[in-house]
């Protein structure tokens, strides 16, 4: 068990050494990453193309999707006309710094603004890895419930932006956006709350306020 | 790297070693334990309230649930009249065969015929674990999407039953379950596909109908 632990702390450090490249070499290039997590199907990539054909006249946009095994979001990034770097884990559960660097490294960051990272789909290792982005950004799905922050703390303690999304489906599924807010508020008091319909397009534009805002404080 | 990849070999051949000794346990003592594994919000707890509503006149039946870092889940499954274990994995994103032993052995197990585990609600790490579960069982819920089984394969593949959740919200979220059933075939031949709603109740009847059956080959 306490080599178990040992390799664990040795994980963390390496980890961490990672992560002060990553941010190191988005200073140089002026470039800013954002680190984009959820569970699977809570709506990553439809936000992904909302956002990139709202910015995509201001902000030269590149998108890392990270999956398990698989490309088929890259293909639906690319038809909203940004650039996408297909990550395939290897069976890991999320996405580490030292991931992360080796594919911003692939890019010619000098080409790009923006750089989305869209995690793998789930609730819990993510949460536990810094990749040196910029900023976190969570999306809760209103089928998944609004108890979800007692279940999958860390998540919402790590995050900078909580995006409720499908809220159009709110009255199907129950969904009483005041208890997640009650349920977040212990936990991260700092959490920006933005509930949205990537399918309908609704509360986008408050999310893309947010992120402009971020982007110009950064400047 | 080298070192990770030695310890995650010898933690999978632990893992082995406990997974025989939780069938040894459940053999001896007429038990069978099922392992449910989903997403989070998928609706693992809502599809055991309808599952002990209507079964716990023909089967004693207890709950392993295992969360993080909560106690809501337990709670619910109380409230129903089937015993509950709450175990906390302490960070950990999947039961392991000795997390499972343990708490297997801190029931008495002749008190019990059918023992549901309710894993971590991920869709990556818990299909990686053999707890010695007699069957696995996973759910996907309609909001995530008919494409989930080309993202995360794994869990798809280890399955032997996929229930199809929340199937009274199939026209909103514009769901296919041919095409879903097309993304499931290369993955898993042989898995057993039921779509139900846990909300509504249809189909929970024809997931009875399979675990009876089950039961019964089991006997």
């Amino acid at each position: 068990m306490s080599e178990i632990i040992e390799v664990k702390a040795g994980i963390e450090a390496e980890n961490e050494k990672y992560a002060a490249e990553v941010r190191k070499l988005l200073r140089e290039t002026h470039t800013r990453l954002i680190n984009l997590m959820a569970s699977p199907g809570a709506g990553k990539t439809s936000l992904l193309e909302q956002t990139i054909d709202r910015l995509k006249g201001a902000y030269r946009i590149a998108v890392l999707e990270a999956d398990v095994d698989a490309d088929v979001d890259a293909k639906r990034i690319e038809a909203h006309g940004a650039k996408a770097l297909q990550i395939h884990t290897g069976g890991s559960c999320h996405m580490d710094a030292a991931m992360t660097l080796k594919a911003l490294q692939s890019l010619n960051l000098n080409e790009y603004d923006l750089i989305f990272l869209e995690n793998v789909g789930n609730l819990v290792c993510p949460a536990e890895f810094d990749t040196g982005a910029d900023l976190k950004v969570m999306i809760l799905s209103v089928p998944e419930g609004d108890d979800k922050p007692l279940k999958y703390p860390l998540m919402f303690q790590v995050t900078d932006c909580v995006l409720v999304n499908k809220i159009d489906t709110d009255e199907i599924f129950d969904f009483d956006l005041q208890k997640l807010e009650k349920n977040i508020a212990p936990l991260n008091e700092h959490a920006k709350i933005i509930p949205i319909s990537a399918f309908t397009g609704s509360g986008v534009e408050n999310w893309l306020v947010y992120l402009r805002e971020k982007l110009m404080e950064w400047k």
